[in-house]
């Protein structure tokens, strides 16, 4: 069997990438509904939204702390809270904030399966800095010649990530579908694999990191499922977002992760945790335990 | 596929039985070399090291936290400090504190894979809390009604764990041997495993916990491998530590998890991480997350 020699450092710095978050945040303004933080913003925006939404927002003084922003307390419900941050997100779509408008609703939660405290355009996720979680698939096939996986190259039209490589399947996870449905619903949208292919998905564990981006702070928490996929399968694209599909040695792939930036950045954390499931990484090699720590270093919640 | 119903709170309270020790360390002395903590010692056996052993610790006396012990700065080498901890070691032995000696060296470390700062006898490294590692088998047959475990019930007289379940392999991770040889010496003499099928144990990560026992701090890290074992190979008890085997379908091995106390305590730990990285917990159960993120509260280090 393929395995990986040499010390883990090519793959740990993906680590290091997609949690930069989690030192940026001393410079952002948290905000929050009732007594629970639910974002953090950068600070032009948390002075934007408290200039321009003193309605929506009071200003929460902290000493030897930076200010925060809640919700007001008027807005009791979560329809109201909805309302609200729906006014706020299509301002700061006018204003150019925002790439983009997904039309998806994402909830704001306090952990994953809690009652949602309000819906939010997902295209307004990153710049409130909340908690998102999403479904990636790694598409495999196994070989004579050992485990070959199925890659995507992202449209070079796409707002996000253009020409990166990416899982066979991915998504965010909205409001009000279960990760496997959504599993089962991305595989049709995004690669044409039938229903009774997809679901044989099989959720296999998390990972989580919170990375700063040119907008905000991206606090992920991305189920990881297994799809072994017969031999003779295609995937095709589907709905424009892949330009391509192919099937890659899995050697091939580490050494991507290793040695490149080919992948959109939280792919590589979802493939390092395949590649430790299935025994390709060992305890014997200097930074194995870091790296695996380092797969939940965001909170995992 | 079997999958497991419900809420997840059968499987965490074994998270939180194998994790008392990260809350109960403010109740114990830090020992250190040189600037690094390595280990943690109960109120009386402080009181007792720093009372018989004037030569080997030093006091360290903190502001606001308990005092601590240090090896003493003249014994600088590897050698020098594993001699005087033999010492120690054969003291507690003979004063009745170890319940063995078990001739086989723990590496004293700051992180895997590091310089041992010292060795020490296996069967003092509960009382002198220092960080231990550990690798466990989990050896499964497919069967055409799904994955069965191989399980072992340890002898009624052992002094640790009489009687209860255990994995197939197991066993502490001594000085001078990798993992993976480890696991392969384990697989002979635990249940006469052959080398040809010992060596297709595959690494798939690891769990950490730090457990308060009766006679102090056990702070692990667990090396988890997967070994699919032949339908028609049994394993045959080799050195007296195990009475018998048993193979049992997956869903009995979750429900003995979920409703009893009847496993080795952090045999729990390594069978849930099994449970999810084959696909029998999903993300929609109230507490996944958690009890993911459980799996590693320990430090991995």
């Amino acid at each position: 069997m393929f395995t990986i020699s040499g010390n883990l450092q090519g793959y740990f710095r993906w680590v290091q990438k997609c949690n930069g978050g989690l030192k940026a945040k001393e410079r952002y303004h948290p905000w929050s509904v009732g007594q629970s933080t639910i974002g953090y913003l950068q600070p032009w925006l948390f002075q934007k939204l408290k200039g321009e939404f003193p309605n929506v927002f009071k200003v929460l003084t902290k000493p030897e702390a930076l200010d925060g922003l809640a919700l007001n307390d008027q807005l009791s419900t979560c329809e109201d809270r909805s309302a609200a941050l729906e006014a706020v997100a299509a301002r700061l779509r006018d204003d150019g904030v925002l790439s983009g408008w997904r039309n998806e609703l994402y909830p704001v939660l306090t952990a994953f399966n809690s009652e949602p405290l309000a819906l939010v355009e997902r295209a307004a996720a990153v710049q409130l800095g909340i908690k998102a979680y999403g479904v990636h698939v790694n598409g495999y096939v196994e070989t004579e010649k050992g485990i070959e996986l199925w890659v995507a190259m992202r449209s070079k039209s796409k707002p996000t990530w253009p020409g990166r490589l990416d899982h066979i399947v991915a998504g965010g996870q909205p409001h009000g579908l279960s990760p496997q449905a959504n599993v089962v619903k991305e595989c049709g949208e995004e690669a044409s694999i039938p229903q009774e292919l997809a679901r044989n998905a099989r959720p296999v564990g998390a990972v989580s990191y919170e990375e700063e981006q040119e907008m905000g702070l991206k606090r992920d928490v991305l189920f990881c499922y297994d799809l072994k996929l017969p031999p003779d399968f295609v995937p095709e694209p589907q709905d424009g977002e892949v330009e391509s599909f192919q099937r890659l040695p899995i050697e091939e792939v580490a050494n991507i992760i290793a040695t490149t930036d080919k992948f959109k950045d939280n792919c590589n954390l979802v493939i390092i945790d395949f590649l430790i499931r299935h025994g390709f990484l060992k305890p014997e090699q200097e930074g194995y335990l870091q790296l695996l720590a380092g797969l939940r270093w965001g909170p995992c919640t």
